[in-house]
C-alpha cells in the first residue's frame, strides 16, 4: 500500500485539531533547557546559515562568501587532519587494511594493539565506560611525561566524548539543583558557554569571577575572593572552573597564578575543574602551559593529597582539531573511591565513549617516536599545524589593534581572539530600541554587511558596559587577512554611521 | 626535574589530612545520581570482569572462562562487521583509499557524498547538531519506504550518540523534576535500565505499566489505563515509552495492539517515546515489525496530525551491531516548532554527534542496491547475522523450557531471552538474609558457579514475588550451547540444594 503525502494534511486545519493544545509546548518545556544558552552555534550562527543558503540559490549580497569563524573547528576551516591519526583510525574500523603496504608498521602495530582491547577485537564493540584499557594506560603514561613524572594512575582516567561530555557529567556529580541549597558554581568571565549552558540546565547557581582584561585577561586571586564572598550569601559555592589557555580569551596562566588558584581552593574547599583542552596550543615565546596537577604536586602532599581536582582534554583542539570524533578524557585526582563507583555507574548509562574517538586520543598520547617510521612526517604536519596557528595569533593581535576603537590583548593560547570594541552610544541606543545586545547588533550587522561571523562577547559574558565579539584565528592566513580587512573597514564604516569616528580619532 | 612517585604519598596519613573531608563525598553527592541503577553494567557484570582477570593471573575455578550474556554486544560476542560498512567508514576517514582498487565503487560513491556535506570535506569537522544534512535526507527517504510511503520530512530527524542519548535528549524537554509537579513517565516492566536511570537523574517520577508474562510479553491496554489512573493520584503523567520488538523480554507488538497504544495516548494527552532500535530483529514468522509511525498514519490524519511522537533508531542493534560506533537517529512528529528549536539548542551545547557514527547510520539507511557491485557481499552477510540470530532465538528458548524450574516465552524480536525462573524459598530466604535480591543470588552463583554472566530480572523490573534473569543470544551456536547446557545442570543443581527438586518433579 502506497500513501499520497498529501492525505494527511486534509484535515490539518479542522477545528477539532486546532483546539487540541501540544503536550510539549513552551509552557510545558522543562524551564532549564528554557533557560540554557549557548552562543557559539546561537542566534548568529543560525543567520549565518540562511545567508550561505541564500548564495547558494543565487541571491546577491554585498558579499561571495560567508567566513565563519565563530567555532573551533579547524578541519572546517581548511586545516588537514594528521596522516598517522587517520591512518591508525581508518586500520582499526577496517582491519583488512593491515595487509596494505601503504600503511606504516608504526599505524598497523598501534591498531593491532588498540584491537586487542576491543571486544571481538572489533571497534563496534561496546568498551568499558572509563573507555578502553589499553588507552587510559596510554592516557597516564602521557600525564606522567608531560608532568615530569609526577605520578597518574590509570584507575583515574576516563575517556569522555568530547570534553564537554565529561564536564556535563562532573557537574551533575556535584549539582543537584534543589532550590535554596543550591551548589554554585565558580567560573570565569568571560567563559566558553558550555559551562553556563550546563548551569542553567542542571538548575545550579552561576559565580562569575571576572579575568582581568587590562591584565592579559589574567586570572586575579582577589577578584576569585570577591566572588566567593558574594556567592556565599545566596548558595554554596561548591566548585571553580577554570579553562586554560583561556577560551575565549585565549590567554595562559602563570604558574604563580595557577598555585593561588589551588590554595584558594584548598581553603575554601572548592572541588577543581581544570579545563586543559588547549594543552598544546600556547604560541606566545613567554608563556608556557603547566598543567594544575603538577603545580599541586609542586605544592606539597598536603594539596596533592586533598585537593579534589578534575582534568580535561580533547581530541578536538590541539594540533589534531578531530572535533567530529568526539574524544577526549578526564583524570580524577582525589575523587572519594565511592564516588568514583558512581561516577563509573553514572556514564555506564550511556554505555561507553565512540571507539573511534578513543582511538584518535591514543594518538594523541601515544604519537610516533623518534625511531618510528611515521615521525617525520608527523612531526612536519604537527609543526606546520601549530606554527601557522602561533603566526595567525599574531597577525590577529596585530591587525586588530590597528583598527579604530578595537584593542585586542595577545593570543597567548588557544585558538581565539577576544577584541573589545568600542560601540558608540548612538549604536548602544539603537540596539537597545530593538531588543539586543549591542554586541549582538554589531555582529548581526557585520555578517549582513560583510558576511563574517563572529560570536558577541555577551554570549560569554563580560563586564557591564564593555563589548566584545569571539572569533577563531582558524581561516587560512589568506582568508585570516581578508577577514580582518573587512572587520577594519566594516568598523569604521559604523563609527561613522553612528558619529563616533572622530570622537576617536581626535 | 623528575619526581620520585613515592614522594607525595609520605604526609599521606598525617593528621591534619585525615580530618579534611572530601568535598565531594557520598553524603554531598548529587542524591539523583545515587539513584540512578543500571543492571546491565552493574554488580554482576563487575563481578564477571573480577573473575575474568583471576583466570588471567592464573587463578582456578571450576570453569574456564567467563560467557558474558549481560549485554546486547554483538561484536563482542564475535559476530563480524557488515565489510561494506566498515569500507565507507575507513574511506570516509582516510580519503586517500578513494584511490585504492580495493575498495568497491559504490563504498566510494557512498563516501564522497557524505564527505561532501562535512565542513572541509573532513570527518574532523563538526557537523551540525542535529546532523549532516545529506544523511538527515537518507533516513527520511529510508523511513517513507520502510512504511511504504508515509511521509517522512528530513527536518523532523536528528542524529544522534546511539539512541540513549536521544532518549535522554526528549525525556530532558519533558521532565523538570521540580517536586509535587513532577512528570510521570510511564515505561513497561519489565523495561530497559536507561529508562529507569534517566528517570532518576532527572528526578521524575517512574510509573509502571507491567507486560503480560501470560501472553508473551503483550501490552495489554486495560493495564495501561490501570497504571495511569494509579500514577494521576501522585503525578502529572506526561509520557509513555514503548520499547518494540522488547528489550530484555523479546516481544514484538502487533498492530492492533500499537493502535490501542496510540489511541490511549492521544486521549490521554500523553507523549509518545518509541524505543525501535531491534525493528531489524524479528524472528518469529507469525511477526512483523510495525512502525509507531505508520500505524499512527493509517488511524487517519486526526491522529496523525496531533499526537507527539519520538521514535529511535540505532546502529548498535539490527545486523550491524555497531554499537562502539555511537551512532543513531530519532524522527520527532508533531512537535512544536518552537520546542524543536529548543531542541536543537540543547543539543547544540554538546556540539554533535560522532561523525563515524553518523556515517554508519547512513549505510544502515541507505545499504547497496542489488544493481550495485557490494550488492550481493551485503545481501549475504545482513542475511547470515539475521538466520543466526532467527535460529539462536529458537535454540534458547527451546533448551530453557526445557529445565526444570524455567519458563520462557518465544524470543520473536530483539537480542534477548527472558526466563522466569522458579528460585525456592529457602534460597530466597538465604537472599534476604545476605540483603540481595533472590535473583541476583540467582545470578551471582551462576557466575561463581559456571562463568556465565546474566543479568538479574530484579535490574529490569518485574512483578512482585516472580524471578527472571535477561540474556543475550548473541554468543555463538556453540557457545550458546555450552552456556545452556551450564544453565540446565546448574539450575538442578540449585534446586537439589535448596531442596526444591523433587517438589518441581512431582
Amino acid at each position: 500500500m502506497r500513501f499520497s503525502t498529501a492525505e494527511p494534511k486534509v484535515a490539518a486545519g479542522s477545528l477539532h485539531e486546532k483546539m487540541r493544545e501540544k503536550i510539549l509546548s513552551m509552557e510545558t518545556l522543562n524551564p532549564h533547557v528554557r533557560a540554557v544558552e549557548y552562543a557559539v552555534r546561537g542566534p548568529i550562527v543560525i543567520k549565518a546559515g540562511e545567508i550561505e543558503r541564500c548564495l547558494e540559490e543565487g541571491g546577491t549580497k554585498p558579499f561571495s562568501e560567508v567566513i565563519k569563524a565563530n567555532i573551533g573547528d579547524a578541519h572546517a576551516m581548511g586545516q588537514q587532519p594528521i596522516t598517522f591519526l587517520r591512518q591508525v583510525v581508518a586500520l582499526c574500523t577496517f582491519p583488512e587494511l593491515m595487509d596494505s603496504p601503504s600503511f606504516p608498521e608504526d599505524a598497523k602495530w598501534r591498531a593491532r594493539r588498540i584491537l586487542q582491547g576491543c571486544g571481538g577485537h572489533s571497534l563496534g564493540s561496546y568498551s568499558a565506560s572509563q573507555g578502553i584499557e589499553q588507552i587510559r594506560k596510554d592516557i597516564a603514561a602521557y600525564i606522567e611525561q608531560r608532568d615530569d613524572g609526577v605520578p597518574s594512575d590509570w584507575d583515574n582516567i576516563f575517556l569522555t566524548t568530547g570534553a564537554s561530555d565529561g564536564i556535563m557529567n562532573i557537574l551533575r556529580l556535584l549539582v543537584s539543583g534543589n532550590g535554596s541549597s543550591r551548589a554554585g558554581v565558580m567560573i570565569p568571565i568571560p567563559q566558553y558557554p558550555l559551562y553556563s549552558a550546563a548551569i542553567s540546565e542542571m538548575d545550579a547557581v552561576q559565580v562569575n569571577y571576572y579575568l582581568d582584561e587590562d591584565n592579559c585577561w589574567a586570572l586575579d586571586i582577589n577578584e576569585l575572593h570577591r566572588a566567593y564572598q558574594a556567592a556565599k550569601k545566596h548558595c554554596q559555592p561548591r566548585v571553580i572552573c577554570i579553562i586554560n589557555p583561556g577560551n575565549p580569551t585565549g590567554q595562559v596562566q602563570s604558574k604563580k597564578c595557577i598555585e593561588e588558584v589551588l590554595h584558594f581552593a584548598y581553603e575554601e574547599n572548592l572541588f577543581v575543574m581544570s579545563d586543559e583542552v588547549y594543552q598544546d596550543n600556547v604560541y606566545a615565546s613567554d608563556c608556557q602551559f603547566h598543567s594544575f596537577k603538577k603545580v599541586l604536586y609542586e605544592m606539597g602532599p598536603e594539596y596533592f593529597n586533598s585537593v579534589e581536582l578534575v582534568s580535561f582534554h580533547s581530541t578536538s583542539k590541539g594540533y589534531t582539531g578531530e572535533c567530529g570524533f568526539r574524544g577526549g578524557y578526564m583524570e580524577v585526582i582525589n575523587m572519594d573511591p565511592e564516588v568514583k563507583a558512581q561516577l563509573v555507574k553514572l556514564l555506564s548509562v550511556r554505555l561507553c565513549p565512540p571507539l573511534a574517538g578513543q582511538v584518535a586520543m591514543d594518538v594523541i598520547v601515544n604519537p610516533p617516536q623518534p625511531d618510528e617510521p611515521s615521525f617525520k612526517q608527523f612531526h612536519q604536519e604537527k609543526t606546520a599545524v601549530l606554527g601557522a596557528l602561533a603566526e595567525k595569533a599574531k597577525l590577529t593581535e596585530k591587525i586588530l589593534n590597528a583598527v579604530p576603537g578595537i584593542k585586542c590583548n595577545p593570543v597567548q593560547g588557544a585558538m581565539y581572539a577576544f577584541p573589545r570594541i568600542f560601540i558608540p552610544p548612538k549604536a548602544v541606543e539603537e540596539a537597545k530600541a530593538l531588543g539586543m545586545q549591542p554586541d549582538m547588533f554589531y555582529c548581526l550587522r557585520l555578517l549582513e554587511e560583510t558576511g563574517i561571523c563572529v560570536v558577541p562577547g555577551s554570549g560569554f559574558g563580560q563586564k557591564d558596559g564593555t563589548y566584545h565579539f569571539r572569533m577563531t584565528i582558524l581561516p587560512s592566513t589568506e582568508k585570516l587577512k581578508v577577514l580582518l580587512g573587512k572587520v577594519h573597514d566594516f568598523q569604521i564604516k559604523f563609527l561613522k554611521e553612528f558619529s563616533a569616528l572622530e570622537q576617536l580619532q581626535r
